[in-house]
């Protein structure tokens, strides 16, 4: 049994997270920068607005005040928006007494940096209080894991003994949990993806079939996510795995996915202001298309499927135009590019 | 302008590929053994059994005479079940007198032999008769590919002057092809994502969601076909390709494909004898999961998920029984085991 705090009440991190940590008979923390939810979750007994057909352990408690959910804990569980990372970070500093893991869930790029979230959080954390960062990322709807159904995930972290770490905290018979060293391979495919999942939701838009589905998924989410992340030093190998094409098969073919309903509105022909104006939520996807395409061309590496997807969003430019430019591209063979930087990062 | 026969007049060949070699201005022949389809099909315009809503090419000829099918064809394009594969190639080689290069759409393995298409094919034509065989693969539902919704396949042969061909043979501004020197990893790819879809059909049939089947769409269809293929020779990086997992997602996405739909069946608890009854068409992954479980035996690679699915089918295993097997295994690393035949493959 191990102290574990999470912070961050959504379904993801606050409900599902939370339920697994507490199935595994830790002694789990959840805390709410909201005092409002933290009532409404203790009066309810369940995570209403995320989560509303789940209740929740009787063993899970909730804070708002985040010394006193952090007292203690062996390890802490980081699941806000990439927006509120540093920020989560900073108020850390000022109230942990004592060196932690930070496992972070979240899936995104820091525009400004292009940093990814375990670089911010590094970034951010006294060094004296951080252990070490742990990704945590694959194919997890959090309405699944909260009724028990079988799902897997990666535990990713330069030291091998962190990511077993994390392993075993949340491992059990319906949550399984690979390791991986490969952390900048796991991250950029949980926020890459996004990017593939607003081009899904825009092909279905234009009411294009699965083969064009399946096109961009492959093309842009694997191909083009490869080559960039290859070059930021990943493992191009991680993408086979469950935070590349895993997470990409569920974000891409759940009507559940934000990014996937953007890009689904933005097909049917809306822009983009009307869109955001409709999903009043954060759309990752969107930030992070833009902070790709820099990066794309701070690299010098080929993104045609980003490249189209940020001119649908940011250039106005309409997705019949940008798929129809996608398909009478040059001739290409498959996989000689991705071979050429495997073997240059193997080396 | 090329004179091309199409043999087989299911929905993927006898159709769509015929519809795309046909808006390409070719001459194009298409021959099925059925005397009775080809009257149905000259009458009605179109392949009523298998894509009603479409009507054919005007300038398509159908044939149910071989030799007049393939008089003066520079290239034949076969697209039968697996187990008619090498009756089509004797025939051919009674009735042809020039030489033609080979494409072929058909996806499975020969249970006796373990043999590819290709490897049947060459086995069977004579070699004065066969510049050389081609495989053309990819996420294509016909139905989509016959109302040119954009669709992206890959053309493999160890010749590359051969892929080349065959990539402008079919491409035009909705199907795209890309070319590729690996046609071990192409055919395994296409032939083993029927046992995943098998496995997809099993998961949902039990009523698990997305997260499971993403698991094991992406352990079992592409750690467990990578692990394998690998040994046989294949580039593990063809199966983030659209031979791999582009196919892979369609298939297991969708409630079209049969493997899927005999996979739901089982999952739901009928009996592998019933399932056969209602699906009344050949369902390939069957024969292709019995093959490649011995395969795994006889290269000693570790395929669980495969041999989970055999379980189900041929060993009467209940699912729930055989993914909670899979869900509570030893915890192993995401990537070290494809990573080593990855080097040990490009050394």
């Amino acid at each position: 049994m191990s102290k574990v705090a999470v912070l961050g009440a959504g379904s993801w991190g606050g409900t599902a997270l939370a339920m697994v940590l507490s199935d595994n008979h830790h002694d789990v923390r959840l805390w709410t920068h909201n005092s409002e939810q933290k009532a409404r979750m203790e009066i309810d007994g369940k995570n209403s607005k995320y989560l509303p057909n789940v209740t929740l352990p009787e063993t899970l408690r909730i804070y708002d005040d985040l010394a006193l959910a952090i007292d203690e804990v062996e390890s802490i569980v980081i699941v806000v928006p990439t927006k509120a990372i540093r920020e989560t970070c900073q108020k850390l500093n000022k109230v942990l007494k004592q060196k932690v893991i930070i496992v972070h869930g979240s899936k995104g790029i820091e525009p400004s940096t292009h940093f990814r979230i375990s670089e911010m959080i590094k970034e951010e954390m006294f060094s004296e209080l951080c252990d070490d960062v742990v990704v945590l990322s694959g194919p997890s709807h959090a309405e699944e894991v909260s009724v028990k159904h079988p799902t897997t995930v990666t535990a990713a972290s330069l030291n091998n003994h962190s990511a077993i770490y994390t392993q075993d905290l949340f491992m059990n018979d319906y949550f399984r949990v690979y390791t991986s060293s490969d952390i900048i391979g796991v991250e950029l495919g949980g926020a890459l993806k996004n990017i593939i999942a607003l081009g899904a939701g825009i092909s279905d838009g234009l009411g294009y079939g699965d083969n064009a589905k399946a096109a961009l998924i492959t093309r842009g989410g694997l191909a083009e996510i490869t080559r960039l992340a290859a070059i930021k030093g990943a493992n191009p190998l991680t993408f086979i795995g469950l935070s590349g094409v895993g997470d990409l098969i569920v974000t891409c073919t759940s009507v559940h996915s934000r990014n996937w309903r953007a890009g689904n509105l933005l097909g049917q022909g809306q822009a983009i202001d009307d869109v955001l104006d409709q999903m009043g939520m954060i759309v990752e996807g969107i930030s992070t298309t833009e902070a790709v395409n820099q990066m794309a061309q701070t690299y010098n590496v080929s993104m045609p499927i980003t490249a189209g997807i940020y001119d649908v969003i940011f250039q106005r430019k309409t997705p019949k135009e940008v798929v129809d430019d996608l398909m009478t591209r040059n001739r290409t063979n498959e996989i000689d590019d991705i071979s050429l930087l495997l073997k240059r990062n193997m080396d």
